[in-house]
């Protein structure tokens, strides 16, 4: 059987970044000026099936070359592992990521560090599920409640969520599972729209948005505030209007404020109903979210985009600081750690909306929630996926949005492969485009 | 006056790493093999006066890289700046850093970004008390309090230390300054020793090292634990029958456990009196913490080493979790977010017994934690600086130690510079030790 005998052969890095500041697309009162980029991961393997695992970081442009750095220095763990060991127990990688202990100096599993890991994790997890010939949500629904449990590292967590436990929750999850991929694969995962919201649209930009998202068919959609709050009344009194009263508005800080203006501020735009205050705070103060949350119910209060690994966010459900669970990706250590995740919320019983958008987030993120509704918790009840429009193109198994709803992929893998030319044409510094814009820069210059 | 007009130059940053794994100092239950190593940087300027900023991120070996490439992210923001407006007012450059949307991705305010922002801003204080011609202690020590105040970044700590807050406490600070001053230069700052007490070591090595503690006027000695029960229980009474019943023993596990572990094991130690359990579980787990604290009572739980910034010890504090908080000098945003953690530690009454050892931690630690005797908790009762006795020779001013006291730094700056020579020598992979090695290992190979 040659694929036993096979070895990850190559662990490839590259800087991929997207000029998206010139549009202004996704801006918020922290990030005025993003440019979407990812440090992205393609492992290779001597398989004769050609199959690749692809995965990545997202961010929001500098320090991207730090992130393929810190890719990079995961290298050796990878290189030279047989791939059907690996992707049989994607878990003993992530323990020998995380558990190496020089590098786990440098978090631990926090920040760059344990982003990287969770790009090489996430790559293995696509590598093996196109090598299962299934979209990964079906890989991790079809998956044995006893080898899932056992793909989750419980150190730090035990206290709350004990592997019993958690067996015990994904075996519940089995019941009416069959029923539940039928219907995913008929109506989708709902999702909830960001593009209307951005702070540095105008009000017509966002009132014309908001109108669309209700014709597509969308029943959330959120908007940017934190920066001033006469802007924020304003914004938010023309989205109400637009969208009428059956729709959720949503609202997000970005982490602007300190609790104490998170509570004052958020009361002042209780008028237009907002369903959740996001991020109110350093994703980092479980007690200031518990504080913001008993001050503003009942707006709900979400978080979890910047929230780094499990022990954050088991906290978070024990201090009552959430009600709603915003899992990412690309954040924490992969497909692993966000198992946990997605266990700890459902113990709570705290509904998980995934945070998405950015370069390929709701490509990956939908496989999580699928999983989690087919699998898992079992409903979609109060559960809805972010969506953002832009930068889709680039991927080869982009997603779809179909009545507000992500349609089910049905490609095999995680949905992470980018596009060859893309990667060609926005490496950093020297893919087509940036070398190009160099060039036009430095004519401006001159003339 | 040439020296207003004088710019940063350059920033220049070096891959240190010292080969400590082979002699097994340093091993703990989380890090058995550590190679010492600093991501090392270095400003400098055009002013006549031929000063530098030396500052560093401390690594325990593989991903300094990785740390390095993260200090070379920062540099645009340091190079051009005026050195006068940069040394008198270093918060104007650590808000620069932290507020830099597009890097604050790969935290926020956390992990390798977060450490690299660190090594900057000490830096600009190793120059600054340069310029000064005051070891950094006595520049803090001697600043307004308002300015000092100033210092200091409130966002996400306002909740619990408002500037007035601080104020306030800074000038309580003042009432007999002087005098502390006095005392300080006369008597030193206490340490305690971890050199007995590593994982590798042997009981014999153990016995011996804990003696020559005492003996050397050491009043507290720390025991590595949490890797195997049996040999703690051995280790503790081995120390305990060494020292005598007068000496404090406190114990180390170094993140080994979760929850109920490092209660249980705690509790097995108890009878050797112990006299803090440090670092028992996970530094994010704030609320196990606060857990712990209340079951191992009357053994007091330490923590702070790896905490990642201000924000997570306000919620120590906040949440009764710790009874003794543990600064390091390079771990969090600088000196500047330092002075945030002394406050709040002041404004709760409880000690601060800074962390130490690495490369270079002793060297500058010292400085806060004089500075807090002198002008901020006005005591030292309670209070003792870790101290581990190697690689102090590659510093250029270097700890000195007496009857178990850190001497009081005369020299101007942080203490941060390290010999020229050391830095050729053990530059990786280029540096001569590292060339040196790689050739004989294979010669070894070949042999």
């Amino acid at each position: 059987m040659p694929s036993d005998v096979s070895r990850i052969t190559s662990v490839d890095t590259y800087d991929i970044r997207f000029p998206t500041s010139r549009e202004l697309d996704g801006s918020d009162a922290m990030n005025p000026d993003p440019d979407y980029s990812a440090a992205y991961v393609v492992l290779r393997t001597d398989a004769d099936d050609e199959h690749e695992g692809h995965g990545f970081t997202f961010t929001i442009g500098r320090g991207n070359d730090v992130q393929v750095a810190a890719i990079d220095a995961l290298k050796h763990h990878v290189i030279g592992r047989p791939v059907g060991d690996l992707c049989a127990d994607p878990g003993s990688l992530s323990r020998t990521l995380i558990g190496d202990s020089q590098l786990r100096w440098l978090g631990p599993e926090k920040g760059v560090m344990h982003m990287a890991i969770g790009a090489v994790v996430n790559a293995v997890w696509d590598l093996a599920a196109k090598r299962e010939d299934k979209p990964l949500w079906q890989l991790l629904a079809d998956a044995a409640p006893e080898w899932l449990a056992g793909q989750v590292d419980y150190r730090y967590i035990a206290d709350v969520l004990t592997p019993d436990e958690a067996l015990t929750l994904l075996k519940r999850g089995r019941d009416g599972a069959a029923q539940r991929a039928v219907n995913l694969r008929a109506t989708g995962y709902p999702g909830y729209t960001t593009s209307p919201g951005w702070l540095g649209y105008s009000d017509e930009k966002l009132t014309r948005l908001a109108r669309q998202a209700v014709a597509d068919g969308f029943t959330q959609i959120k908007l940017k505030v934190g920066a001033d709050l006469e802007d924020d009344v304003r914004r938010c009194r023309a989205a109400r209007a637009a969208v009428g009263d059956g729709i959720r508005v949503a609202i997000d800080a970005n982490q602007r404020w300190n609790v104490d203006e998170a509570v004052e501020w958020t009361r002042a735009l209780a008028e237009f109903d907002p369903y959740w205050i996001e991020e109110p705070t350093s994703p980092d103060d479980i007690l200031g979210h518990a504080a913001i949350r008993q001050a503003v119910a009942p707006t709900k209060v979400a978080t979890g985009e910047h929230v780094q690994n499990r022990i954050v966010f088991k906290q978070l459900l024990q201090a009552g600081a959430i009600d709603i669970l915003q899992i990412d990706a690309a954040r924490v250590g992969g497909v692993n750690e966000n198992l946990a995740v997605l266990l700890l919320a459902a113990k709570y019983g705290v509904p998980v909306c995934p945070h998405a958008g950015g370069v390929g987030l709701c490509e990956l993120v939908q496989h999580l929630s699928m999983f989690d509704y087919v699998a898992l918790s079992g409903t979609t009840a109060d559960r809805v996926i972010e969506y953002v429009d832009h930068l889709h193109d680039h991927f080869a198994d982009p997603v779809r949005i179909v009545n507000g709803h992500y349609v089910a992929p049905s490609a095999p893998g995680f949905s992470a492969q980018m596009l060859q030319e893309s990667i060609d044409t926005y490496s950093y510094p020297d893919g087509a485009f940036w070398t190009a814009d160099r060039a036009a820069q430095e004519q401006e210059a001159r003339a």
